[in-house]
Formats: structure tokens, sequence, C-alpha cells
């Protein structure tokens, strides 16, 4: 089993062509795509996508994560062993929250062109490079056949969450498909037990202070409802309508959390 | 076999967790998606996308149905057994055209958490709920074995055709992709042979008097075509453009068939 | 294997039909997405499509291909053998760019309405005709057992790049996800030879001077970079934008290439 997660669109020859040369070395592969409406460019909006959903995944799978504006430069082809999963893509920090996560892996440098296409365009290493990786692992190869073994991968710089004075900084990390807002706000940073009338999260000008555990609970439709989301975040959300844009937030927007 | 139609979108990681959790407990099944586009938390347009296709796929079919503005709240998950297809999704009128089509079929409440994730989040049971769901019934289990059989479970209301002294006042019921305007006339309210050169269907201050079989059939490119279309309703569409935009309808908007 | 290439979008009841429809004639059929998403109506988008990743599939793939205007009217479906590989569509030019990679090639008329649905949609060729032959073919019926073969397919007039006075006009064939620009400029008229510090590719009031292998080249992030892309035309891009938008182009602007 192979996932694809990408910034490809789907208007393109982009994924087909990924899919073609992966049947084409392994026609029994199972695809599934994650998604490949990525931001362009945007590896920390993947790299949180691909957090979110890869551990649900059965054993086995092998996870294709292209989002590479460094396409054709220097920047490595990597694969990831976790024991229970391989990660296949390049090393630009895409996969940092895999290594957040994970107790024990080890990343590769796949080095050795045999297993890329014969012939490399400098523009789409999906295609040429990263399907036939996917391909070949789905077959049995080892990760240790494609390259060396590498400690010097590369970690996107966290901010995590930031106690000040009577309040804890955090940020949006991500805005959904509903215009729902995650925040990097968890469970330690505020638990319900916390939770009091004079709790809040302020973003811009708005106060949110209903918590509650779903939608419906929104006082009224037009309040900001903040509530423990489905990948483990405080999110802010509005019924019915999208938070995102009445907040005025993008991500990266600072949040702060009055206990 | 299951199908999975929602409002979930294709850029965020609820597909993808939707279809890992169902892999994580059948590897085999075969997932096919119907659409994840529906507009956010529209029920109404979930059962007409679903009714119009949901009888081509072959018998024994599971078809998972998540348009869930109510997640987290009381409304019941529910499975219907139509004896060919099984549908699995929330308990909120997203079946009524289900019910409507089938002649004999039965509802079960599936309360029984064991066949649910060990943890739910209030916020995503398409993951947690109708995921497993979907899947241990792929896997052979009996919808009796997962809750008891209910007899209230929620029909949308329907407004059909309405005569009156000399039309017929139907509506638009849907707007596709292209444009085209699918009314809920059908060939009881208009059959071929009383198509005359009087015969109209009027939308705000268009009157439509062409009438035919496919799109090339336009008199004019910027006349409006009246055609029964492919669900078995009279569509309104214009030759390579929008007919929803000209005509400045939405879903809801009223006609008036004149005979 | 069958891949579909269609103008339906991804939000309507089209796709989940025709993939029923398959389904239910040939269960084990695999079905891959090329995209749903060419431009309404667009033929000459979904020939570029095709082409630039139908050769990357297994032997013995079909390649069922709908961008139909003339759906309902006297336009043939047609069934195309190369050997390798079959495809399925109408007979209006979208296998044009098929027709001039390909040496060897049958085409036929597939006429024998036994191998359609018992009924058939004037305005849904997809569902009840093209589905259909495509589950036949992908279970073993050859193109011969459906008509007869034809000779004046229809062909799209193409546009080769045009040498004048001091340059070579070749215009835009195709705006990527991304907005980056391809040509129809190929090696043919621009090899790396004979790229010097006066080449340049004229779009409108730009002049796009820099010429490299892939993005992070540009010396700018403000610059236009000209690249061979991985279709195997040169292309124009802009670091982390959309060229199209900052040229100003649509598919069919001209390009002047001067060497």
């Amino acid at each position: 089993m192979i996932t694809l997660l990408t910034d490809f669109g789907i208007a393109d020859y982009f994924i087909p062509s990924v899919k073609g040369v992966i049947l084409s070395i392994h026609p029994q592969a199972q695809i599934i795509d994650l998604t490949h409406n990525i931001p362009a460019q945007d590896i920390a909006a993947a790299a949180f996508t691909l957090s979110a959903c890869y551990h649900l995944f059965p054993a086995g799978t092998i996870h294709t994560t292209i989002v590479d504006p460094g396409v054709g430069s220097a920047r490595h082809p990597i694969v990831i062993d976790t024991g229970r999963y391989l990660f296949v893509g390049p090393d630009n920090g895409i996969f940092s929250l895999v290594y957040a996560r994970e107790k024990n892996f080890r990343v590769f440098h796949a080095s050795r062109s045999s297993f890329f296409r014969s012939s490399i365009s400098p523009t789409f290493h999906g295609r040429d490079v990263f399907a036939p990786l996917s391909a070949w692992l789905s077959k049995g190869i080892r990760p240790e056949c494609l390259g060396e073994e590498i400690q010097d991968y590369v970690v996107l710089p966290r901010t995590p969450p930031q106690p000040v004075a009577d309040a804890i900084i955090g940020e949006i990390i991500h805005i959904d498909h509903f215009g729902n807002c995650i925040t990097n706000l968890t469970l330690r940073e505020l638990d319900w037990s916390q939770v009091t009338n004079a709790t809040r999260i302020q973003i811009n000008e708005h106060a949110v202070s209903s918590f509650g555990t779903h939608f419906a609970q929104a006082p009224n439709v037009t309040d900001f409802l903040a509530y423990l989301g489905s990948a483990g975040y405080w999110e802010i959300a509005l019924w019915q309508a999208s938070a995102a844009q009445q907040l005025n937030v993008r991500r990266g927007s600072k949040v702060y959390l009055y206990r």
C-alpha cells in the first residue's frame, strides 16, 4: 500500500504520471491519495497533514510525500524506516512531525540512481525519483539498499506555545476546509479541568470564551466555539461558517490563551 | 466495496483518516470516492447526489455517507439494509431519497460502541464511528449485530411539484459542475408528447422554450435548452456556459412549467 | 486497469456513476483517475494532458477519455488499439496527440449497442456508452467486436512553431496548477547548445532570458525562468508564484523565441 501526499493539484498530468510509473513497476500496488491540494510549496502544511493521519494506516504502508520547492537542487531524496511505516520524499523538513512523533527510526539518503527512472527531469522528481523509489520499496527492496543512512536530515524549526505573564502565546498551525482554525495548543496547555467562565482564547480583537466538545454546542450560531479537535489540538469554529474568515487569521497568526 | 460521500473536501487529513481506519480493519477493502465536495453541511445536496448514483454499484456495496452538522450531538449513527446495499451514516435525513426509492429496507441504530474506535472525537465521527462501522460491515458483520432496528428515522420534507391554475410550480434541486440546473420536474409533469411550441419553463424573467435531447441541439449558443437529464429530471442548460449564472438561480429557486 | 480523464469535475454524481457502471460489469477492474478537472468542454486541454502521461501506464491499460461537448449528436464513440494500450472516447479530436505519437494503431467505430447500457441518456454517454465499453474491453472483448475499423477519425489542427525573420513564433499550449506556462517549443526549436546570453523568449512585454534546469535556479525570486519541462516542452516559471498571472497569458498566447 502506497499513499501519496503532494501539492501537485488534481488538474494536471502530475499525479497520473506518478501513478503510472508506480503501477508500471508494481501493477499490484494499492495507491491511496492522502491529498494533492497542499498549498503550493507549503512544506509545513504538508508536515501537519501527514502527521494527522499517517499513523492510521496499516503496518507496512509506504507514505510518499512530495512538496518539493527545491526539486532539482542539491536536497536529497530520503527514505525513513520506522519499523511500522516507510516514508519517501525530499529532505526538506516535510517529515519533521514524523521525527517528533516516532521513537525509533532510521533515515536513508536514497542515492542509488538505478532505482530511479533512466531519464530524470530536473523539475519532476515526483515522477522520476520518488515514484520508482516507492514502487521498489513496495516490492520489498529494503531501504538499506537505496543508499547510506544519514543523521543530518532536515528538521523544521518549531515554535511551541510560550508562557508569558498571564497568558500562553500560541499560534494557528492550520486552517481546514470548513474554515476551522487549528492552534498549537493541546491538553498540555489547557485541560478540561482548567476551563472556567474566565477562560478565553484571544485572537485579534475576538475573545473566544465558549468551550465545548462539538459544533452544535455553540451558544449562538454567531458565537465562536473552542473545542479539542480530532487531531489533538484546540480549535476555533463557527457554526456553519468559516471561523478563519471571521477572525481574519492565517496560519502563523498568534493566539493568546488566558486560563 | 465501500463508497464514500462526504463534505470533507479533499485538502485536509479527513478523507485519508477515514480510509486509513477502514484499511487498518480491512486491508482488502476496495474504497471508491463518490464525492467529497458536497457543499459544507448540505444534507439535501448529499441526498440528491447519493440518489443519482448509488444504484449503479454492484450488489453488496456499502455506501458510507457523511454530511453531519450534528456530529457529537444526540443524532444516531444508522445502518440501512436494502438487501442489495448497505448504507452507513448519521440519522439526519441524508438517506431520505434512498427511503423514497427503495421498497424494502430496514434501519438500525448502530449503538454498539465495540464496533467504534476506542477513542472517539466528538467532531470526527467519520473517522471514529462511520469508518470502523463500514469496515466491519465489509468484513461480513451483519447490521443486526450493531444495534436495534428503528422505525423513527429522519426523513427530510420534500416539496413535490405543485399544480396551480395554468402552470406547475417546481424548483431547482441541484446545480451541477457545468452550471446546468436540475429541476424536480420529471416525465410525470411533462412527457415528450406534451411538448408543443407553446410549452415553456419560466425561471425569473427567462422563458425557456427550446426542448431537446442533448446540448448541441440548442438553436443558438445563447439560447437556454430544456432537456430530460441523466438523473431523470428536466434540466436547463446553456451551450458551453453556465445556465445557473445566466438565470441567476440557486437550489430552491422556483420554476414555472406551462404545458 | 482502466484510467479516466474527463471534464466532469469531482463534485457531482457523474464520476461515481461511471465507476459504478464499470464495477457492476467488472468488479475486479482497477480504476485510476487521471484527472476530472479538464476545463469544461476543452478538447485540446484533454488531448494535452492525456499525451503527457498515458504512456507511463502498464501495457494493457484502457484509457477512457471523455470531454464531449457533442454528446448525443452524430459524433461516434471510438476505440483505438495501439497494441500496447486501448483508448475509449468520443471521436472529436481528443486523441489527436495519441495519433501523432503512436506509429501503429487502429481506430474502431464502437457502434454495437449491445455493449452499451440498455437505456442511454443523450447527455451522459460517459455513464451509458463509454463506461460499459471500457468495462467490456477490460474483460477481454476485442475492439474488432465493437464495430467497424474507420480511417476518417477526427484530428485537431495543430499550429507548430513557425520560423520568421529573426525569431520562432510559438504559443502557450498549457498552464499548469502552479501557473507554469508550457509552450510548444521543444529541443527541436532550441537545444541547450544554442542557449547564449542573447537567447530570450518574448511574451507580451516580458523578455525571459534566464534559462535553467530547475526552479531554484532563478537568479531572483521575481525573475522568470525558462526551463525544459517534464513533458518535453520549454516552460516559463516564477519562483513560488504564478508565471501565467504575471505574464498575463492564456493558452494560445503567442511567444517569440530569439536564439
